[in-house]
């Protein structure tokens, strides 16, 4: 596979409108997103390993709802709605931990089995026309890739192939290439979780345009000087923005990093990709990690955006100073999260009634705009 | 008096439902439980004894209204809206105190007497065509039972013989029962307020049934060996439930507690009742004391709970320690609060939109619901 | 001028209403207030004094806008929203501040003169079908008078003559009659900013009317006997409350003050006047100092007040102690916003749904009534 360099031409005006403010600022518009994108959309939570063994949980906010993801009893993971049966108490109220055979609700004893089926209350027996598997957990769907799980809450949950893969290859320009960095097999070096006063469309719309990068980002434009003239690598299909000759590696410094993962190509090295898979994952490739963003919208104005830095296992084995490394990525996520916060409160002005404009190394961002737009109409 | 022992008769399905999560979520049903149920129906405020002299007064949150509760220099006492009639100011800030002969207003001198009628004002005497009368402070009717204030905001008080004293009547079976723990007697021993993060009906269905008992409160059942099966005292009509052969009195390891009250006959020694009187007030009957819990809805997911250990003015006088008598059921406080805590965060969930379900010993709370539900529709 | 001392005659009953409960409490009330009122009239935002030199600027609130004062190379002040048009940053974050020669949006870059104009983007040359006339900073109205900077948010703001100049006329009976203060050459000697949480019509209506003042205002009646009365200042048609025989100057215990202002006549030394400008000023002159308030309304139950204690030049350069003038005002203050605080939770009361009531000195309130209440009609 080669880069395709070819700009998208431009067509009609150079600036172009973003979303309306009140799309960033109106709870009633975040309400619906809740329903209609996080819970319609497949939705990262974790790393499969965050559950390495049976009876591990972890409780997740997928689009207002508390969700358990449980590791079972046959390896399987699962998710279920965090919500008794009988009289709605939260099963789990930890952020994790384990438990040995069976979740059991601390107000009445209903217990359910790993897989969530009901297998015990006090008194059920005596309770003839009680269909157990009408009680048992309601549970979510769920899919794993990239080392990832991806939980869905509607009853039908849109193709994944077409949706979270699609949104890869539509942007790598081949299902294959994302392959080669082995990411089910890469184990988290570092994991940073930053609370953001700002809508989750900022966020998004910020991590898909590098027109901000020569202002915000010294760091990543010494590591990658393309990006100092504002084209993101996500302005273009399949293209890698290239490391600056003097630059050893994706380090806050430009100092060496580790060694290129195995399967990564020379195309693909001392090259760094952007994915965006829509609504809430970021994924950036460089030639030895992966930086995986997973963003929960909390409120129409605040995001938790959990960021993991991911390394062959070897290289987290050996005890490696990760700084280096981990801190380019965590300066940009700092720098950007601040410049999101900086324009949350101006959504409501009246000067941000119709919204703002987009420039032309931007225009990509129309895409997401009217995706968001037509998600909610 | 004896008990009447036999359970009532299941019908329909053994799993019947609560009402749906958005009765404990819904701000706007709150509102309207605010204005239709606890400003229409009776409400217990305080212990008279708490405003023993002329002059003392009471600042009360009743249904999101501020009451001012007055003992007057004939003795009585009184309740107002806490609002200056002139400019709106609060009459009194503080939750409690004492004032010599009047309720002055602080802002511009209006003053009231302690029955609520305006005595004097700057000015007053040249403001020809004022009705005095007309600008006393707002009465709120007021009844005394079982040495409580029972306060109603409602135009047309419903009938307290009825609701108040029926529920009583209704729980124990005999309108003469509750006359023998002499509860205008008795005296606070001690007071706790808890500050429950759950919305006030969860407090109630929680206080009616003990198909918890076993799971939560492992120091009341092994006072009341019964509760283990998981039927409140509350499931049948005069019921006692009586205390292990092995326990000398209701306290929190089982050991003595104090002499019955001298009223209290055989029949109903080492038993104990537990009495709603809807929408907010609780009573534990004990052979050697009274609990009186008086709920204070403060909002959707916000309920405050004043909880009156009650003795003998002998028995306080004495210096008994009654830390082995209160502690046992502020340990079942706190453990129900921490259980409609638990429960709280999920009634949003869709797991919970059509609400869960009662399974026989809880069919009883099918009528709190269903009186609740009718009461705002 | 002479004061004109008659009264007005009183028509109707001597008790009329005030605007009911809800005006004080209904959030869909105060953002009509903010629109229709803050937006709409004229708002003192600073002392023109604020912001000396080119580059200064200060970021205000109002009417729920965030208004950027600048002072430019030309020295003259301008107001523009606090919002980039490219993407909605806000330009300024810090309450105040200074810049060397432009505003520069530290997201993407775009910058903007002293002047609000867009003088440069990255690629803006390359986008030629852009007119950076179209994306300058958008202009707010702005007016300096009494040294005091006033922006309108309105595409067509009211005469600046007929409504607050208008407003200090009426008040003084005399257009010329401020000038005698020359308070555009006072300087501040003393700022307090006070955050009030009650709404901000109670603190108009508390500063409009003197029936507190013996009840709330020892100080002040001390130094104003007349105030003893009830009868505000602002009751009368150009009258200034007269000092007390015994009183030497507006000071905290009646000791000397400073020298009376050059400009100020026979007929205004040793009095004290009150003006208010709505919607959110309030002026005090005395012979030798000006107190000048200026509201911020930031929720329906929170107003930010900030004071002014404005003296000549030569007196601040003195170093003269100005604790014992600052302090009578500054306890009037404290004691006014106690008392504005103490009305604000019973405004939501039954008791106070259809208002409270005016007495025959505070009649007058009941045109900033009428007036409040036919801007958001």
């Amino acid at each position: 596979m080669s880069s395709v360099e070819t700009r998208p031409e431009q067509t009609g005006s150079s600036l172009i409108p973003t979303l309306p403010g009140a799309h960033y600022t109106d709870p009633a518009i975040f309400e619906l997103e809740q329903s209609r994108i996080f819970q319609a959309h497949w939705f990262a939570v974790a790393r499969g390993s965050d559950l390495p063994t049976a009876g591990n949980f972890r409780k997740v906010d997928v689009g207002g709802e508390s969700v358990l993801l449980v590791r079972g009893r046959d390896g399987a993971l699962r998710a279920f709605l965090n919500v008794c049966r009988h009289r709605g108490a939260q099963l789990c109220v930890e952020d994790s931990g384990s438990v040995r055979r069976n979740l059991q609700c601390p107000y009445h004893a209903w217990t359910y089995g790993l897989d969530g089926s009901l297998v015990a209350a006090p008194n059920l027996n005596s309770m003839a026309d009680v269909d157990r598997k009408e009680y048992g957990l309601i549970p979510v769907a769920l899919r794993e890739w990239l080392g990832t799980a991806w939980v869905c809450l509607a009853d039908e949950p849109p193709s994944f192939e077409e949706t979270v893969q699609g949104a890869v290859t539509a942007r790598l320009g081949d299902p294959a290439a994302i392959d080669g960095w082995g990411i089910d097999t890469l184990v988290v070096g570092r994991r940073i979780v930053y609370d953001v006063k700002a809508n989750w469309k900022l966020i998004v719309e910020n991590f898909m345009e590098c027109y901000h990068c020569a202002t915000i980002h010294p760091e990543l434009t010494e590591v990658l000087p393309e990006f100092a003239d504002g084209y993101a690598a996500q302005y273009y299909v399949g293209h890698g923005a290239e490391f600056g000759d003097e630059v050893a590696g994706f380090t806050v410094d430009g100092r060496a990093g580790f060694d290129t993962l195995s399967g990564v190509g020379e195309n693909h090295d001392r090259r760094y990709y952007a994915i965006t898979v829509n609504p809430q994952v970021f994924i950036n490739l460089v030639p030895d990690h992966v930086i995986f963003h997973r963003m929960y919208p909390m409120a129409v104005d605040r995001t938790i955006v959990e960021c993991d830095w991911l390394y062959p296992q070897e290289v987290v084995d050996s005890g490696a100073d990760l700084a280096h490394s981990v801190e380019l990525f965590h300066r940009v996520n700092q720098q950007d999260f601040d410049a999101c916060e900086r324009c949350q409160p101006a959504m409501s002005s009246k000067a941000y009634a119709k919204g703002g404009v987009l420039v032309p190394s931007e225009h990509h961002i129309g895409e997401f705009r009217d995706w968001a737009a037509a998600a909610i109409s």
